[in-house]
């Protein structure tokens, strides 16, 4: 027998209470449980998202969230900014092309930091306001790389484009003050930092995007904010939600609370700060900088002998912990350890030395037991 | 103490194991258990759908599919008949208004027939093929009516419009054979008679239509099935899905063929029949003829004197048993019962006492156990 590590970057490990709550059973979505129900996750996330404007629960993958972004506040032919370095960066603005939207893309190599001067430059330049938003991807994770939104949010200043983020992987896990930072439409999706199974989105929207919507010429039905506003006015979602998933949301927004924001937060930096001390002290080589290195998943370059599939195999078959490959152009060139939600330090440390046993096991020179001990020390300077 | 009975038209009630199963621990949507599962359950959803052709299951209500069903498929400027005669299948025509699509309804009053003659008379006026589909929703669950879809398909013949089905509240408690019937595309929702939790919805493809795609100038993104079909060919989803409904299902398909499918359109012809008698034995009008009668969803007008809210609360409060109201233009007029998925003929019993208790209770003369004895008879009869 052995446990299984969920180490990906998501779907995350759900707790056990949480996962008992799954259990539900089924109810009216037009009485006054769920409207008790849906009122109270609302105001709840919205603590999470720092934020006093409106919030919607979508049944959708965090995608579905994405796209509503896109839909709900920009029209067909106009200009948007789309910031990208990896491969969430480039669905954002693939779907603002499909939408029929200008995409002025500034991109970096995957991995390596926004090009923020262009970004600077090319707000400076738009005296007309021709620029009508910018989307980015707060936290990479196909990269492991956390994108400076604080940075962003400065460089916009008081420039109208509107602020479309991504912060599907990293929000609840990182501080992301919504409202201080003027991010004025801003998705997450229930599978990561929210210790909750796939199935939900939940976007926030500030007045100044909600203004912009009555002006977007894009059509939506299912993803349409204006009816869910209508229905949540009622204590009601537009169409059946996932029920089970809004139930067990009650459950893990309490284990959410009971940590505590900032602990929370810094249970995050420790893991991450113990992830990335191990891959150094076993000589691996990460594909982020210091600077820009996400809290919540690290991205590994693998040694030239190593084979990704066969890493993750021996590491899932022999020691029950799954990580991920690379997507897109890093596939086959980069592990991810996922460390968000329902993830500990001692989870972590698991990782750690089945990945030190994985490698030795595959005949690579490794020192057993210096990634862990990387990782304690981290661990214990808090 | 009491128990609760859910007899709305939908999320009906999940069964204990399947209640137990949405507790599943959560696993890697691009791995190994992912691919068997998701290959496991299109190829048992594909026996339910009767059909040979392509199958997906989404992260979406039930609209979701509805949506699919209309950006696959459809161009702006095209001119389809959408047949209309509730809130769904307005629903339907509605969607491809937005999308840009030139919308004909052919309508009937709420609760009445479809006008299949306008139907026949306008395909057959149609020589040069204009028509490019027909959307129409299978079982009307705002009026308990079940409109005649094989009818349709004889109507339709050879004429080149895909058959665009919503059968939401239908499929697999009714036999809807979708390749023998020709039903191009099709649709339901988890939440109905496949006894699972909402979160899930399932369209099948024909090739005729799966042709039509390429020609579709809709945009989409989150609902693009071509998209779905290149990620299933690899046994995953394009986007996190929702993967707790997905285990879950299985063993609800495991419930489901144990049972088998013909003696669960039985148990839902009985329970429809006895739900109707009963009504008739209390004296109460049901909204729709007998001819047409859901065989999931019984709709009864409410007599004079009673108040529909004031009903439904003593029904809740002090029998525990959940009925729905009325719809849009049917709302304070009529009262359902649902009876799809896993109920059974005892909680129509159930249901029926309570609604005599309640009807004494709010002073309207009923004969108590009347209408339980009419459903007693159907339920005997077999």
């Amino acid at each position: 027998m052995g446990k299984e590590y969920l180490m990906i970057p998501g779907p995350t490990p759900i707790p056990e209470e949480v996962a008992r709550a799954m259990s539900t059973e089924m109810f009216n979505h037009r009485g006054p449980r769920f409207k008790e129900l849906i009122e109270q996750l609302t105001a709840e996330l919205k603590k999470i998202f720092q934020t006093e404007g409106r919030l919607f629960i979508l049944t959708a993958s965090g995608t579905g969230g994405m796209e509503a972004a896109i839909v709900n506040f920009l029209s067909p032919g106009q200009r948007i900014i789309s910031l990208t370095n990896g491969s969430f960066g480039e669905r954002m603005a693939q779907i603002a092309e499909i939408y029929g939207v200008q995409v002025e893309r500034l991109a970096s190599e995957w991995g390596e930091p926004l090009p923020y001067d262009e970004l600077e430059k090319r707000l400076r330049e738009d005296a007309r306001g021709e620029i009508k938003a910018i989307t980015v991807v707060h936290n990479e994770s196909s990269t492991g790389m956390m994108n400076d939104l604080a940075l962003i949010s400065r460089l916009r200043g008081s420039h109208p484009a509107l602020l479309l983020v991504d912060t599907v992987s990293s929000m609840g896990a990182v501080d992301i003050p919504v409202d201080e930072w003027g991010i004025d439409v801003c998705f997450t999706g229930s599978q990561k930092a929210l210790m909750l199974p796939p199935g939900l989105a939940i976007i926030s929207v500030g007045e100044r995007a909600w203004a912009r919507m009555a002006d977007s010429g894009m059509k939506r039905f299912y993803l349409n904010l204006a009816t869910a506003q209508e229905f949540l006015d009622i204590g009601q979602t537009p169409f059946t939600p996932a029920l089970s998933q809004m139930v067990a949301m009650k459950k893990s927004l309490e284990l959410y609370f009971s940590e505590g924001r900032e602990r929370c937060y810094a249970r995050h930096r420790r893991m991450a700060g113990a992830t990335r001390a191990a891959m150094r002290a076993l000589g691996l080589e990460l594909l982020v900088g210091e600077k820009e290195a996400s809290l919540t998943v690290t991205a590994v370059k693998k040694p030239e002998e190593i084979d990704i599939s066969r890493l993750r195999a021996v590491m899932r078959e022999d020691f029950g912990v799954e990580i991920a490959g690379g997507q897109g152009k890093l596939q086959g060139k980069i592990f991810r350890l996922g460390h968000l939600g329902a993830v500990t330090e001692m989870d972590v440390i698991v990782a750690i030395a089945a990945l030190e046993m994985a490698l030795a096991r595959l005949n690579y020179p490794v020192s057993l037991g210096q990634g862990v001990k990387a990782a304690q020390e981290v661990i214990l300077a808090g």
